[in-house]
Formats: structure tokens, C-alpha cells, sequence
């Protein structure tokens, strides 16, 4: 089959169709999604080598457990041990054994088929278009940031960054907004504020260096860029909270001590419910089919990848199996 | 009056004594601590220029209210605007207009007197002597540990650093360990180590970096060193929480990805109720008097800070207006 593979550079090349093992299904990618965290591995990050992607909708063509076949499917995309305390505890999303697809240790889905554990998978109802079921993994991922550390939208809450996963991030809070809560947008690129507009979120007329300091009691950094965190740190104010989403491969420069004088609390937040996601899909409340700037056949992946480092562009699709661009 | 005077470089100074303005009261300084921040001052940081020292107990000898006169007296170091919003929200340790005793724009108590607001006083009870009042503010900032995000000890917490304010914490935590759960201090200096462990807390026999990684749900970082945070976030587990109290003047390289994927919550603390830490004394809870390595007169400071650099050192106390060492 074919397959996007990174070995310190990103190639198309032809590999061998992965076989399913004992608890696995062998899915025939519909779509897939390219994630900054896919651009960050180019960069480096996570030392990753093998097939990437890890944002997909497919269909079940093989798997032991009849039931599963033929069946529309998305997949979690950590795959855990089982055995150990933090999965015992509900949080295999951390256990130290995990593979997770496309990322550590374990092919991924920019490739015209994947395995996955049956574990892993969820089933996309009718109801629910591939084009929207690409989104579940970043869906998920945005609607976590209500889950880290029970975070409710604060009166001054801000969405750094404009990007796919901000504007999933500022969707899902202003779907949890109240009278006495407000969420804002904040970015660089015009289209993509537009986009979030049209989306029915607020965005600032002023740009992000403009806003005064210490002026949000919630900010949740979602610009993907090393930057982020620094601007994040500006905008807090005293006892306020920021939430960190972007993986990057940099070290990003951090002062301390406008931590420790300031109180902030600072929130590691990566993956989420797949299940979340797919009932916030299924009721409508999320647009996602709108962030998509462009779909690209699998054999034009790395023009996808080109192609998406405009700044205008939100989410690029990979359609394995189509041959052609659509 | 003798005062230790910072202006980019540590001098003891005859300067002039100074005038409480109306609301404030002269107070005699008695006794002083040297706090870690002292250190970092002569680095940098918070580009303080005047008298130094913000940890002191003292007692009244002008002020227009003549209820305090003669009163043995500490007090809060933030000297804060009252007027703006994070006043009206008792976050006066906030306000942006604040000064900071011995930190920001505000001289210290390195001296025969300092003036003080009279709001930011608390009468220290004749059960509390000199000795142990002068611990009153490191030992509210200590205790801050327990009220910053609502963290209660965890079943596996530690406090990472052997100094003054780790032992300060370690107790703090202590006080409030259950059956279920348990403090342990780590840190590099066998005489601190020992001394915690006379202070009833418990230490780890294995150096902090031989203790696995992910192995604390907990982490209290009070080392005092630009690496605590790398090594905090190697021990904490995956959700789990960092306390962060130091305050350096390096910027600390971080790695944001590891706080993302193990979705970790860092929190940063500074100070606290004054109240509190005077409670804490007078039932005798907190040990503190222990923690004092040597005393050393006003006019011998920059022996003391010489003093101080000892490994095993830890509290120093500067005796203004005794004239001779103790």
C-alpha cells in the first residue's frame, strides 16, 4: 500500500499492507487529517519514524470480532498497556507503555490502511459525515480543555491562537458560555478570525501584542507556536490560569517567577474523550466541515503538507484511496 | 540610621532614618532573616536598588495611632493601592500599583528602623517570641502551599529542596497529612536532611536523582535553584500537580510538551496570611526556631551573606541595634 513515511525526511513510499494481530481491526482510511503536531515531527518532536498521521475516519475491512465489519470507525489513538495503575485508574492515555499512532512508536493513518485495537475504536453514526468524523480526535482534544482541571469559560476568557484547534477550542467554550462568561478569539490572520466569526465566535478587533497585560482570567494557548506560551503569560492576570495545548519541539523560554509572584496556574491538556466528541458532532453543536481549506489525494501528501503552511489555511485532508485531488 | 543597602552591590550604609508617613508606623527592627530572594536580588533580580530584607519582627516606635506603640509587631511585605479591583477582591498581594518591602520599589528591613502601614501590621502575642515571629512571613508563604489551587497532600506528595522554606512546607504539609497520605522531603545536604528529621518529617534515603520518574502525584518545588522545575516535572506523574515557590532570576529552560502530554498542572505560589502563620506558631504546631543556623549583627551582614553560602546553612538572622554577634 501506499503510505506518507517520516525517516528525518517525509516520503511517499510503498509498504506492506499492515495484517491485524489477535483484538485488532484492519481499516481501509477514508480520510485523514494533517495535525501541527504532524509538523512538529517533521521538526523533530517525539523522534518519531514510521507512517504518520493520527487524525482518521475509515472503514472496517477485517477484524475477528464480525460485528466491527464494514463499519464506519474512528480510533483513540493512545494504545495502553492495560495492566498498569494509570489504566487501571481510566487514565491509559498516560501509561508509560502506550503507543500512540503516528506519533510514538506505531504506524499512523496517512496510508491507505491502519490496524487499530477493537478497543480503541468508536462507531461514527449515519448521522455523521467522514468529513466531520475526521474531526473527532481534535474535537476530543479541544473539548478536554473543559475537562483539565475543571475549567469552566471565566468572565475574561481568551483563545490564543486562530488556528483548527482554537477554533474547536473556542467553539466547544462558547457552547459552555453563560450570560456572566464571554469567550474572545485572538489571532494573526484575518480569514481565519473571519472563519471564527462565521462560526459564531467572537473575535478582538485589536491585535494579540495590543491586548493589555494581565487582562484574562483564563487563557487557553492554542497558537502552536513557541511564542505561545511567553504571550499567554502576558495576557493572565494574577491568580488567573492558562491552558497550554500546543506540542512543539522547542524549548520554549519561560519566566518563572511571573509564575511564582503572579500565583498562575498553568494546565497541561492534550487528548480527550472520543465519545464527547462524537455526541457534540452528532447534536450539531460544532462546526467543523468549515475549517476545511483543502483536500489532497494521499500521493500529493507532501504538496498537502506545502500547501498548508499558508497562512490562511485551517485543516488539509488527505483522501487515501481517491487517487485524485478533489 | 545603618542600613544594608543594594545598588547593584551589597553595602552596609549610614543613611537617614526614615519619617512614617500618615497611616504608617516607625517600627525598630529586632530581628531579620536572610530569604532566598535576598540571594537572587544581588543576581538581578526584580532590579530592586535600596535596603534590603522583608522577613522581620519589630517594635512600634512612632505612629499616630497610639495603640500600637510599643506593640512587638511583623508585616505583610505587599503595600497595596486598596482601590483598584484585585484589592476590592482581597487580592492585595496582587495589585499592580503594590510595593514590596526589601523587593519592589519599597525599602527593607536590613535596617535600625523600617515604616510600615499600619494595616499591614500584626500584633505578634507574647506567646511568640522574637525568634520564631521573624519566621512569621517565610512560614505564611509556606503555608500558602495549602490554599494555592485548593491542594490538600496527596497520597504521594514530596517537597523537592532542603532549605529554610522546604522545612517550613514539609511541616506545614505534615500538619495536615492523614493516614492516606504522606510528605517526604528530598534534598542534597545530609546536616538539612537530618535536621528535617528531627523536625518529624520524613526524608528520602536515595539521592532526588535516583528517585524514578512519574513517581509523585505531588510535587512541592522549593529548591531555590533554576533546575528545580526540570526536576520537578521528571517526578511528577502524569495529572499530577508542581507546586512552584521559587523565585530565580534565570529564566528555567522548560520543556512544554512533557506539560502537555502528561497533562500536568503547575502551580505558582508566593505569599501568604500572615494570620495563618501566627496561628500556626502559637499552637506550637511548626518548629522554627531549629531552622536558625547563626545570627549575625547589622553591621556584619555581608558576612552573613558570606555565611550563607555554607551548604548546610540554613536560617540566618541579622540582629540590628545589638552591635555585637550572638
Amino acid at each position: 500500500m501506499k503510505a506518507l513515511w517520516f525517516d528525518g525526511q517525509l516520503e511517499l513510499r510503498e509498504v506492506e499492507t499492515p495484517r491485524p494481530k489477535a483484538g485488532e481491526a484492519l481499516i481501509r482510511v477514508s480520510l485523514a487529517g494533517i495535525c501541527g503536531t504532524d509538523r512538529e515531527i517533521l521538526k523533530g518532536y517525539s523522534n518519531f519514524r514510521g507512517i504518520l498521521g493520527h487524525e482518521f475516519v475509515g472503514q472496517v475491512e477485517e477484524c475477528e470480532e464480525k460485528q466491527w465489519l464494514g463499519k464506519r470507525v474512528v480510533g483513540e489513538i493512545n494504545i495502553s498497556c492495560g495492566d498498569c495503575s494509570l489504566c487501571m485508574w481510566g487514565l491509559g492515555r498516560h501509561c508509560p507503555q502506550r503507543t500512540v499512532v503516528g506519533i510514538v512508536n506505531r504506524d499512523g493513518a496517512f496510508a491507505e490502511y491502519i490496524t487499530m485495537p477493537v478497543v480503541n475504536l468508536h462507531l461514527v453514526p449515519d448521522s455523521i459525515p467522514d468529513e466531520a468524523a475526521v474531526f473527532v480526535e481534535p474535537l476530543a482534544a479541544a473539548a478536554e480543555v473543559l475537562e483539565a482541571a475543571s475549567i469552566v469559560p471565566s468572565p475574561r476568557t481568551v483563545v490564543l491562537g486562530d488556528g483548527r484547534l482554537a477554533l474547536l477550542i473556542a467553539q466547544v467554550l462558547h457552547g459552555n458560555e453563560t450570560s456572566a462568561t464571554k469567550v474572545t478569539v485572538v489571532g494573526k490572520h484575518a480569514v481565519k478570525l473571519h472563519q471564527a466569526r462565521l462560526l459564531g465566535v467572537k473575535t478582538s478587533d485589536i491585535g494579540v501584542e495590543k491586548l493589555p497585560a494581565g487582562s484574562f482570567s483564563l487563557v487557553i494557548e492554542a497558537t502552536g507556536s513557541p511564542d505561545g506560551l511567553a504571550e499567554a503569560m502576558r495576557l493572565v492576570e494574577p491568580r488567573g490560569t492558562v491552558v497550554l495545548k500546543s506540542t512543539i519541539n522547542e524549548r520554549a523560554p519561560f519566566d518563572t517567577s511571573k509564575l511564582v509572584v503572579d500565583e498562575i496556574t498553568l494546565v497541561g491538556s492534550r487528548c480527550g474523550n472520543f465519545s464527547t466528541a462524537l455526541e457534540l458532532l452528532g447534536a450539531g453543536k460544532i462546526k467543523v466541515q468549515q475549517l476545511i481549506s483543502q483536500k489532497f489525494p494521499l500521493e500529493s501528501g507532501l504538496e498537502a503538507f506545502e500547501y498548508l503552511k499558508q497562512k490562511s489555511c485551517l485543516k488539509v485532508l488527505l483522501t487515501p484511496g481517491s487517487g485524485a485531488s478533489n
